[in-house]
């Protein structure tokens, strides 16, 4: 894999989709090929398993169910839209990856991280991110953030109590503990400016490290 | 859990649903509330995955994502239908189940019987089956069943080539061998009257057996 690839993690409302607007627009001014894409969706088979997830009515949805279709999505995802996109060079910009299933499923779902670590493997075999940013806020300010913005859609995960986002945000602090190689925490309370050249800087460092 | 839960595997053309009638039939006719389903679907979410996995236009579909949507719809299946059915003591008779992975994702396409085991563990934790009757038949005879049934619509996975078919065979012939105590191999090639007056007594011995 010559490609770079590169995932932005955090809570609901942590800024993640404008911080990858912003970083795309930097990398390709500085003459990179840069792909910016989502979990879970992205591709056809993947929109279409993102459809069952998101679907407010599926009240009954139990939570390995949602775990096995979030990896499903995964890795047909990383098939087809991710591997190519690094066999051919570019770097890679993806809205969530494993760390949203650590967090929310093995964490604050209680299913345990290892378990779903487990499952994740199966799904990405050894096609893990070089860099993985976890924009870390409050749950209290990202969800303020979510319901200030009328032109959101409302998916079934927003619909979870403030102690499921708590739980989220600890699971999420716990995988920066443990995967220090390769995740890095910004704190995302500040303006998307400071947010934005921070991940920059941390980007930009971590491409010299893999050209040299 | 005081019901009984059977699954009936076996290849394509091997007589799963017409067995399933049979059984049903003579079961109810001893007194036993019996609950006939099958594998993918049964409920809505898992019949909304069964589209996605049955689809013909999904040629793109990957092995690993099929394997893990396979074992999204078992989970939701089994929270939602099988379980609640066995707690209130009945007899669920399901159309494949966990074989029916191990056999064509794990043996067939290669991906490793004890891979999909430990995904599938993940998705069935300890709701195992009581015992599961494998129909064994030739790969070329089942399909020429198939393709006699006119009325029978015709899915991703009848489009494999009869190589497929003879590795699926394969991997349920060693499936048997390795959990003799749970899989009884029953010859599904004779008539069917023959092979449902050796299923049903079968069952009665194991029936007796969990009931000593």
């Amino acid at each position: 894999m010559a490609g770079v690839f590169i995932t932005i993690e955090g809570p609901e409302g942590s800024g993640k989709s404008t911080l990858i607007q912003e970083l795309s627009a930097s990398l390709q001014a500085a003459g990179m090929e840069v792909v910016t894409t989502r979990e879970p969706g992205g591709i056809a088979i993947a929109e279409k398993i993102r459809s069952i997830l998101h679907d407010p009515a599926h009240t009954e949805m139990e939570a390995r169910t949602e775990a096995l279709l979030y990896a499903a999505a995964r890795r047909q995802h990383l098939v087809e839209k991710v591997m190519p996109t690094l066999k051919r060079g570019a770097l890679v910009l993806c809205d969530r990856f494993i760390d949203s299933s650590l967090a929310y499923q093995g964490y604050a779902r209680g299913l345990g991280v290892d378990h779903i670590l487990q499952v994740n493997q199966f799904a990405v075999e050894d096609c893990m991110p070089d860099v993985t940013l976890y924009l870390d806020i409050e749950p209290e300010v990202g969800l303020q953030r979510i319901h200030a913005d009328a032109g959101r859609e409302v998916n079934r995960l927003d619909m979870e109590n403030l102690a499921f986002h708590q739980k989220v945000r600890e699971g999420y602090l716990q995988l920066v503990n443990r995967f220090q190689e390769r995740m890095v925490l910004i704190d995302a309370a500040r303006p998307m400016e400071e947010v934005a050249a921070d991940a920059l800087s941390i980007l930009q460092g971590k491409l010299k490290e893999l050209e040299g």
